[in-house]
Parts: structure tokens; C-alpha cells; sequence
């Protein structure tokens, strides 16, 4: 069994869970005696090639456990691409503190970074176990059931929908259209967890924009709008802040774009600009909700689950680095729903780095603009408790 | 004492806890030999004038236990300021449901609605007792020590400040600002919310523009986030939706303005103004959060003495009509912060309608852009559990 010093570094996006990786890390660590040093990187790898490394031993006692429940990287993060001329330097700095066990905690691009060390070490003869711990909100990673960060956004979103839906619900005659904006690249996941807390039709939210199934243009949203507008009296639409057309064109883009009073030219996004344009051509008065990074970050509405999961996937990480294996990132694989249990697997981060998973057909309902029951079983357990029940007068 | 039917409406910005309100007045008026019918108007006074009548009687079994944390207003709600014209009508209708007491959950508009009813029915005649609820986020009402309505919002954005903070904390390499836009008219009370879960110089907000301290204009907003971002690394800035500068003039620009049925006009447009200011002028990337009506809806970080004193406040107005008081608005008296404990007292409607409080100096921190220990003395208990405690690395 290999023995040598621990680095851990946190990298990409933070979530509300990152840090309970982190603690998995640690923990793990502080339990195996083939361990010297545990050492952080502030802010991911910037911090690795500056040499700027946490002590972890070292840390007040109880750290850990208000660690584990504090939203957002403790250590810093990045969003740093590492040159090949970085390589060089980094590996200097991994051989001065003898680390052998590189664990980094990211979505695909940092599985990319991560695989590149590994190879680095690897050709310069350093012996150097390098595992990833997935961590996207986005979900959007291949070859695992889901990602840690996911649950607990989509438990904030489907809350935040449902409940801001309520409103719109109570005053359609002065506030007929609500637009949610939300995070997201370009698979659907984040949005469609708007939906998950949809029992009724008069539920929020009555159309949902996934980018896997994008609009023909700002027209054609304006028309689905009205419609739902019609059919409900009231809308509440969720879009991401990567809207596009069909031919890619972001539709929060120029032609959003509007000139404030002092003569500077901006472009607001895509809800302020559908609000507008939502008043202007049909008539129809608008607000928007935009929870923006608040949505990934709030600890209030973590998923139980999710938190358990990210603490667990750091803890295997450590597990299989010990038992030898390296240019790996943790999987979660699901073995049952009723009850929801999992196992945590590994892949090469070969299959990881640059890919990326779209919401599949199965999961979009046939109108586009809702999930399907197959979405709602696969994401339900990734909320954690149950969702609390409402009521309506008759 | 008085006897016969009685009705119940929500009206203006719906919260987590108006339900609540809803559900004391139902249970008080279901224990009272003295109340025939509970009726509910559909949209308050708007439906009251259409005569859109619900019975609170008639509803399943549980239906009230569900309600009493659904948010938003179960009945729906309007902002519909009464005409002299439309008094004749709603008497009408009051006679001939023999409505005798009149319950009405609402802001200060809503008081000033409450009064009307009440003198032209006083004035014509039929007798009846007409009770205000006090609901409001902005928790602008003067005579009561705060509103039904507050604690929550306040809970959600002290959580939600904290979190998003973290977020910036975490990478401001890449985004070292972050605008945080909330709800807010004339009065700081939300605004200084943002606040309540700061407990170290490098939590979130490092600025607070409170619109009792408004900025001499968008120059000194910039100069200020510049002064924060060199002295902290980074800047998490709060700003109402309303934000004006020393002369009222808003900041957010006309456009995309409109103004509602009271003459309230609102300004859309702030945080994405500043994020593209603040890119432009300052040269740093800066996003921004605007939760909207999530911040007031949000059941998912509800404060639990708000709900109770939401159901209180309920109580209590049916107590005191049947008791034979009217034209008055209930008001919660703090009797002791250790233990916090409350009353509900009453005062008249004419000191309640179209008036409103201001976030008193004693409040807001020597440099206008921060909250006293004396703001935490107050609002501390109206956000109910204690916060999360959380950690940082060292």
C-alpha cells in the first residue's frame, strides 16, 4: 500500500455540499495511518502552483463538523484551465511535500486537470494517486447515476417554483406572468427540477424551457406564453440563463439588449428582457425571480441525501486511492429506489473530462415543456426528506 | 354582544405566513357561538365588490392544518385601492350576507380600506366590527412592534445573504462582486435583513443601501463598492429594488417602470444596471442574485414565531370583534426579548392607513451602510430558530 502525504483541492462552481466532500476527504483520511500530511490547495489548483497550502491537521477542534453543513468551497475555488507549462511547476511542488494521494473535487473540467496530473506524475516517475470527487450542480456528468450538488439545488428549485408559483396563483389579475431564471449550461437538469414539486396543474411552473429543447426564437416564446396565460390565467415560465434558439443564438443576447438612461448600452439577461417583451407584445405584465448563485449555495434547503452523498463520494475517494487505484472519479450507481439505496463506483477520468450529459428523451415531457413520471423517480430520492404538502380552498 | 356572519379577505403582496392569519380567524370564528357563516372573498375587496364568496365552513377535513403552512394567500389577494363608487355596492352585498364582522389581512392600503368600510357602513347604518390583520413584508406599519410576514422574509434573505456570500468568498479571482436585489419600497426593514446572519467582516454584505441612506448618485454607489471590493478582496452589496439617490431620482431608470394602482412606482431594473456599471466602470465582474418574490413566498425558510404570530394575530382580530371593538388594526406588543414574549394589542385605522415606518437611525450603523447591535436585539427573535453556525478553514 502506498504511503505519503494528502493533498485535496476543490475546483469549478461551489455548491451547498462541496465542503461535506471535503470533511469525507479528511476524515477519511485522519483514519488511515498510511497517511502523513493532509493538505489543502486554496483555490484549486491556482493555489497548488502558488504553493499555498492549508495545514488540515491543523485545524480548531470541531472544524469539520460546522465545516460539513457550511455551503460553498472553504478552501477556495477556481476555474482555472492548467497550462502545460503549469505542469512543470506543480509537479515540483507536489514532489517537495511528498503528496501521493491527489484528491480533487470538481466537475469535468477539474477531471480534466485531475487527469492531466496523473499522466504528468506518471511520465516523470512520481508515484502519485490521483482520484476525482464528482461535485456539479449541473448533473451533467457521464457515468454516474447523478452528481453531488444536484439534489440540493433541485430540492431549493422545485421549493422556490412551487412557492413563488403561489404567488402568481393569488394576484393573476395584476401579475399574470412570473419568469424564473436559472442556472444551467446546456442540459436541462437544473431546470426540469423546477418542476418536481408540480402535483396539480395550477402548480408553477405551467412551461419549462430546457435547452434540449429550445425555442424557435423570442417569438415563438412569446406565443407559449399567451397560450399558457389563456389556458391558465396565470404563467409561471422557467428559463435558463443560457436560453437559445434553435440555431444557438443565446435569446438573452443583442437583441435584449436596451440602453439605460445614461446612455449605456446593456444586456440584462434573458428574464429581464422576456419580462419586457412580454409586456410590450402581449400586454401582459411580468416580474421575474432570478435566485442566481443563492440557488446552489442555500444550506436552509439542502437535500439531506445530497449532503450524505457528498460526504460519502469524498470518503471513497480516499478509500480507493489507498487501495491503489489512480485517474479515477467516484460514480454514484444507484442499486434501488424503494428504498433508495447506492454504492459508490469509479471510471477513468478519460470518460469524465469534457463530456457532458443531456437530460435523455425519457425524462421530456412530449409537449417539451414538462418532465415526464421516469424524471420524476429518477430525481424524487436526490431531493432527501419529502416535500411538504399544501392546501387549497374549494 | 354581536351576532352573525362573517368575512374574511387577504389583500396586497401575498407572504409566507398570510395563511396563517387566515387560519386564525377561521379556528377563532369555528369556536364562537356568536359566528353563523365564515365566508372568504375571493381576491379581497375585488371580490368582495363581485360578490365571489368562498364558505370557510364547507372545506375537507385537514384542509386548514395544510393551509396553515401553504404559502401565498389561499383566497387570493388584489391591490385594489376602493372608490367612493364602489361603497355602495360592497354594502350592499354585506347586508344581504348579513355580514356582521369583517375580517381583513393587509398592509397600510389595506387598513385605509378596512376604515372606508367601515365608516360607510357605520354611517348607513348596518352594524358592523371591522378587524385589520397586519401583513406585511416591509414591515412599515408604525403602532405595532413589527408585522406578520417580516421574520420570514427576514430569515430567508439573512440565510440566503450568508450563502450567496460564501459563494463569492470562495472565487473572487473570477467574480469579486455580487448584487443582491430584494424587495423593499420606502422603508430599509428588508433591506437591513440582508444583515442579520453577518457575524465576521468577511460574511455577507459588506454594503447595505439602505433607502434611509441613499447614495448622492451611481458615481458614489461605484466609488463604494470599489472601497469595499480593496478593503475585503471582494463585495456582496444589498440593494433595494427601489433604489433611489439623494435627490429620489431611481437608480434603476425609468424604463421598464410602471407604477401600481396606489401610485407606487417601481423600478425593475437596479441590479443588472449596476452589474454592467460595475464591469464598465470599475473593470470587475460582478453578478447578481434577485430572489423576488421567492424572498417573501418561501415556506421552505419560514420563521416559526412569525407563523405563530401570524395565526395569533388571526385569533385575536376575531376575539376583539366579537368583543365588540371596529376600526382597528391588531397590533403585536413586545412584552421581553428573554424570553422573547408578545401581546396583541389594537389601535385605531386612522393611524394605520397610508402612513408608514422607517427603519428608526438608532438601527443603521455610523456609516450608512450597515445594521447597529441594537437592530439584532430587535430583529433576532422574529426570525425564529437560531441560525446555523458555520466554519471556516484556518
Amino acid at each position: 500500500m502506498a504511503r505519503g502525504n494528502l493533498l485535496v483541492g476543490q475546483s469549478g462552481g461551489a455548491t451547498a455540499v462541496i465542503n461535506a466532500s471535503l470533511v469525507g476527504v479528511v476524515e477519511a483520511a485522519l483514519g488511515a495511518p498510511a497517511v502523513g500530511e493532509i493538505l489543502g490547495m486554496r483555490r484549486g489548483v491556482e493555489g497548488l502552483l502558488r504553493e499555498e497550502l492549508v495545514d488540515l491537521r491543523r485545524q480548531p477542534p470541531g472544524a469539520f463538523d460546522l465545516l460539513r453543513r457550511t455551503p460553498s468551497a472553504a478552501l477556495g475555488t477556481c476555474r482555472y484551465k492548467l497550462r502545460d507549462d503549469d505542469l512543470d511547476r506543480a509537479l515540483a511542488i507536489l514532489r517537495r511535500h511528498d503528496v501521493r494521494f491527489l484528491l480533487y473535487i470538481g466537475g469535468n473540467d477539474s477531471a480534466d486537470t485531475a487527469h492531466r496530473l496523473h499522466e504528468y506524475a506518471r511520465g516523470r516517475g512520481h508515484e502519485l494517486r490521483v482520484l476525482a470527487i464528482p461535485k456539479t450542480i449541473d448533473n451533467d456528468l457521464p457515468h454516474t447515476d447523478h452528481c453531488p450538488g444536484y439534489g440540493s439545488i433541485a430540492r431549493f428549485l422545485a421549493l422556490a417554483t412551487r412557492d413563488s408559483g403561489r404567488d402568481t396563483e393569488a394576484i393573476p389579475q395584476l401579475y399574470p406572468v412570473k419568469i424564473i431564471e436559472v442556472m444551467g449550461r446546456n442540459a436541462g437538469w437544473v431546470t426540469a427540477a423546477c418542476a418536481l414539486a408540480r402535483d396539480d396543474p395550477r402548480d408553477a411552473p405551467q412551461l419549462l424551457f430546457l435547452p434540449e429543447r429550445p425555442p424557435a426564437g423570442l417569438e415563438a416564446v412569446l406565443a407559449e406564453v399567451e397560450r399558457a396565460h389563456r389556458e391558465y390565467g396565470y404563467c409561471v415560465a422557467v428559463v435558463p440563463e443560457t436560453l437559445r434558439d434553435a440555431a444557438g443564438r443565446p435569446l438573452g443576447g443583442a437583441e435584449g439588449g436596451f440602453t439605460d438612461p445614461f446612455g449605456h448600452a446593456y444586456h440584462p439577461g434573458v428574464a429581464p428582457m422576456l419580462v419586457e417583451r412580454i409586456r410590450e407584445a402581449l400586454g401582459l405584465r411580468a416580474r421575474y425571480d432570478k435566485p442566481g448563485t443563492i440557488a446552489r449555495m442555500a444550506q436552509f434547503a439542502v437535500s439531506t441525501t445530497d449532503l450524505a452523498e457528498a460526504e460519502g463520494a469524498g470518503r471513497a475517494a480516499v478509500e480507493r486511492a489507498l487501495a491503489g487505484e489512480s485517474d479515477r472519479m467516484i460514480t454514484i450507481e444507484r442499486l434501488g429506489d424503494d428504498p433508495y439505496r447506492v454504492a459508490y463506483g469509479a471510471v477513468p477520468l478519460t470518460a469524465i473530462a469534457n463530456t457532458e450529459r443531456l437530460l435523455p428523451d425519457e425524462f421530456i415531457g412530449a409537449d417539451g415543456r414538462s418532465i415526464t413520471p421516469a424524471f420524476r423517480r429518477y430525481a424524487t430520492p436526490l431531493l432527501g426528506e419529502p416535500l411538504p404538502r399544501y392546501g387549497r380552498l374549494v
